[in-house]
């Protein structure tokens, strides 16, 4: 039974930097499939990287292995590692773009990857998606390497700040993650979240904007111009403004503190 | 035997939609071959897809799937259609996105996707290509169901006016299709048509063109910089620059009307 | 035993056209895994299509069929080529493009493809990529047919200049290959040329630049804005700015002569 390997990263579409990885992976695995989530994340842009791998993975059956590499400290001493979810495993850099994805599946066990005989024969200190994330995924591909073997279990590893959701007494906070090409306004409020308010109206405070909005299915549920809040095809909380720009006409940026509570 | 499953969208290739797409078909039928025909159709741009997925269909085997999803009407009461041809099976929204290449396969049926049973769990409402095209298509590729199952056969399914040619006395009124990447100037008068003019020599008129060209075979036949009329790779007529770019020097664009007659 | 079929191409993604060589490919030999390079050289730039095969190659097993086709020649008296060396079997247009790849792995035997049984029943003047290379490389991933079915020896194939570097006494003159998306100068001193040069701080002498630096492994050795010099993962040297933009804040471009020589 073929695994299922995908794909994240910052490296673009221009260079041969994402087929290299594919061919490692290929000439470990040939039997694998290898599918690209995005390879135009924002350069360095973690965040963005774990909005994209967390919106992707939940589509992907169980047992695919999920390789994300937005890298900024590659060559330095952040550590790459392996998490094992009740459905998945994600490889990647200690940084917290593996993190938001993985939570959302429950994580089960982290490894810290330091078992350099699954490391390309010589790693360079600019590309590790090529020399260590790539080789290692293959391995696991193979179904021939037991996860322990690639390194010791850790408890101590990066919690982005980006995914975390404080609740309040009857209300949520949390932040903007993300603004797509439309303007729309992507938090980081999930749909479990969201459920929990048990409420179809809900107050929406940022620093620029104060609203209290029906929830709708569909932008275009209200006018043309006016402002709507659902539950995007990110499966997170957005709020946008049909056939508008929401972002530019209220002034929001991604990392914007938002409360949302029933109204 | 794996069948090879053709997606063509203007999802683009930042978000991670095309990639849930892929999660969903190899969620349901692991051993298919997706192969991307293009994700870079303008947004809404329904002839442009139609002509994307009309010039790639030819070129792969008998009993490929056929996904195109270029649709401003989600989540409206548009219709998702599945086509058969003599070849290929074709799955997508009824606004015809898919009708330029399934006519040229010559259409045997047509069926309104009904039945929820093939869709997702949840069906998202701005997000049927992956709610409802994926997983249909991928229903499709497991050739464990009859088209029949999906839904009730129609007759009434949306043609487009853009792959129609008017016939003058002597000439052909057509009109631009596409501009390629490298500025050649693809229009609607197919091979089969041209040959219909008999002639090597023909006049073009456009807008802001009117020239007598020997019709070549290749670029290379005129010298860099000068215009060449010829049958191009999408087996439609074009007008081209050697090493240049046609659009651009002679200020022509998309729906632009174009006459060929013989010179 | 499935074979690898990588496509280095200058179409872009927006056409279909590679999306026509996957179906040609599929058509013949379906057990094919079909890989992308990149399909974003420059057009016509045959130097960077070679630049990007030649870095990519090495990472993908034995047995692997590279078709590269940057390939302005299309439709003249250019020949089409296939190169077999020790580890893979190249095709493509006989301009050089596929042969620094080539050399670097050691050249055995170089056929002049003339067996139109292979081709497509309908050979278009301008594209070979699809009607020409993409067949061909099928009918050698089905592993039926002999190299030499496909036609005559040749020992006249073309030899790029861009791939070679002049030593003068104690430095190094070459030329700047590459720059990639994120600013980084590539150049075409590769690692053994460096080595031989045996020192760990260089002068670096480009037409806007004149620099002397520590010779590093990784950008972050530096300061976020500070230039570096180290060999990156085309196994290149390369001029980078950690954090920034190299060519854009030293106006670097691509046939740039760079001198590199001990500080």
């Amino acid at each position: 039974m073929p695994k299922i390997v995908t794909l994240t990263t910052d490296f673009g579409l221009n260079d041969p930097y994402v087929a290299e990885m594919k061919g490692v992976i290929l000439g470990i695995c040939l039997n694998s499939v290898i599918v690209d989530v995005t390879h135009n994340v924002e350069k360095f842009n973690i965040r963005q990287g774990a909005l994209m791998l967390a919106s992707a993975a939940p589509y992907f059956p169980e047992g695919t292995i999920h390789v994300a590499v937005v890298d900024p400290g590659v060559g330095t001493q952040r550590r790459p590692i392996i998490i094992q979810t009740e459905r998945n495993v994600f490889v990647g850099p200690d940084n917290g773009v593996l993190m938001l994805a993985a939570e959302a599946q429950g994580i089960k066990h982290i490894y810290k990857i330091e078992n350099e005989r699954f490391f390309a024969v010589q790693v360079s200190n600019t590309f590790h998606g090529r020399d260590v994330f790539a080789p290692v995924a293959a391995h696991i591909a193979t179904g021939n390497v037991n996860l322990e073997e690639f390194g010791p279990e850790i408890s101590d590893a990066v919690k982005p700040e980006f995914s975390k959701i404080r609740r309040t007494k009857g209300g949520l906070v949390g932040e903007v993650l993300h603004v797509d090409s439309f303007g729309n306004i992507i938090t980081n409020v999930n749909t479990k979240d969201f459920e929990r308010l048990k409420t179809s109206r809900i107050k929406v405070d940022l620093p620029n904007l104060k609203l209290q909005l029906n929830f709708t299915k569909t932008y275009a549920e209200v006018k043309p111009g006016e402002p709507a809040t659902l539950i995007g095809s990110h499966n997170y909380l957005e709020i946008a403004v049909n056939q508008g720009n929401a972002a530019a006409k209220f002034q929001v940026q991604v990392g914007d503190k938002i409360v949302v509570s029933p109204a």
